[in-house]
């Protein structure tokens, strides 16, 4: 991912009615959204519901999309699990397969725990997986995982392995903790989890962001990203953040595959694993109003 | 686990200095748990820091206790991770190992998940492993997974699918919520996840506990099982409850095993995986003192 900028689409995964991989839909998606304009994939991550995937499953799904002509120089896998045997495992498998990079969650089952215990968590990921090859996202996102990796972690982790650690996706949803990643940590590339900052990011020298939002409005996005510095990026900025607003308060898993299903013409694109519930018709119905509102000008 | 009483031991996880699973110790006292009279062992709970630990480990693990000659029909594994695929992949071992049961907890990724959902992933796990010897011990400890297991979906569960139901440790430490388990739900055995509410539980027909503590203080807590229904027992109950009090203020895990480092006078017993701290010989001293005073009789 490195000089990667612009916008990072973290997929989602559809499923057949079985609820197993619908690989077909997979590959035509990520490639839908590559040809829509995002700078890289980033497959296996919250929304791309990555813990409701097995390990074999997800190395089989990085192969297939590798071998139907994806760039693996534009995906950045997500590996983090609770533990660090099978996350190496995961990280080593990126980076067999060229991955520009892998993002990883802190281990997320015990809460409470310290950044020291977290920095050593990632030195022992680091050393474990044992390659000059190995670029590390680290994955921030608090309302989800619980477990942080706060500033003064990041910026631990990257003084301590410059290179290892690459860069930061900063989920929390809070701009000051953003803000603080941007201007307190050097040499490591932070990207908000969100377009919802987006302007305000680039100016501080953020290469872009990695937004869920991004398969349902990958060219809304890019646009405001390709505007920022012009009062017409401002506006988009406002309109980029108004549509992401519903999918916020509807469960954004669950409305974006609604949206994406209505987009396609795709039923399967509605099915979630368990634990999550796929939206109702009448709530999609109610969505899609709502977006349809945020676009066309208020009479 | 059928017919199962008594004392349950979740049996720590002893590592080396370079983190690796000490099978010497492991075995060693798995064995020593059952030698004091534990009617048997949960291995890979929160306290034996399963969630730490690969899934070939745990397998490894599981493998090399029966091989050394400890009855499977005395083990129920923790096999319950994020996903459902590697669930039953640690499920189906279990099985094939001849283990009594195993212990699931719910999916802990997502926050704020519906009973609905959860309902539905339990009901594809069963669909999935598709085996008469499956016998699923629901794992609620919301302190720690965040998820819960609710009493309605322990109800719900249990009458879809007995048999492969076979109980719940509720380590909620809420005994609102033991007593409305052990009085509402039927056909289903009720461990409490603590000694705490010991003897209150026998009453209303658990057939023991299942106790992290038991690493420390099995003969303590027997003792007291086996004097239930007399005022020794009520007794030894307050005392019980004070010997566990220091741990659960101190970071149970660490401090366990720094007491068991103590007692065996083995120092490997300290070691925790990150994202666990050990705890320092100072606190570790000041926990020794405070469970001295809970066992003298005070003057």
């Amino acid at each position: 991912m490195a000089g990667l900028t612009g916008l990072i689409c973290p997929n989602l995964t559809p499923f057949n009615n079985d609820l197993s991989i619908a690989m077909d839909l997979y590959i035509e998606h990520a490639k839908r959204m590559l040809d829509a304009g995002c700078s890289a994939l980033a497959p296996f991550g919250t929304t791309g519901e990555a813990l409701s995937i097995g390990i074999d499953e997800r190395m089989t799904v990085l192969e297939a999309m590798i071998e139907a002509g994806i760039d693996p120089a534009k995906i950045v896998p997500g590996t983090g699990l609770t533990n660090l045997q099978d996350t190496a495992k995961l990280c080593r498998h990126a980076i067999a397969m060229k991955c520009a990079g892998v993002m990883v969650l802190p281990p997320f089952y015990y809460k409470g725990v310290s950044d020291e215990a977290l920095f050593e968590y990632f030195s022992a990921l680091i050393g474990t997986v044992n390659s000059p090859d190995l670029r590390i996202y680290l994955y921030h996102i608090p309302p989800v995982a619980q477990v942080p990796v706060s500033v003064e972690l990041t910026k631990r982790l990257a003084a301590a392995f410059p290179g290892a650690i690459a860069g930061i996706k900063d989920s929390s949803g809070d701009w000051e903790n953003t803000k603080r990643l941007l201007t307190e940590v050097k040499g490591i590339a932070v990207f908000p989890g969100s377009e919802n900052p987006l302007i305000d990011a680039l100016k501080l020298g953020a290469p872009g962001c990695i937004s869920a939002t991004a398969n349902i409005n990958a060219e809304g996005i890019i646009r405001c990203y390709k505007a920022a510095g012009t009062p017409e990026g401002d506006r988009l900025q406002e309109q980029i953040r108004a549509y992401r607003l519903p999918f916020q308060e509807m469960g954004a898993i669950p409305a974006q595959k609604w949206v994406l299903s209505h987009q396609t013409g795709e039923p399967r694109w509605k099915i979630v694993r368990p634990p999550l519930t796929a939206l109702s018709d009448a709530k999609g119905k109610e969505l899609l109003a709502r977006l349809e509102s945020v676009l066309e000008p208020a009479e």
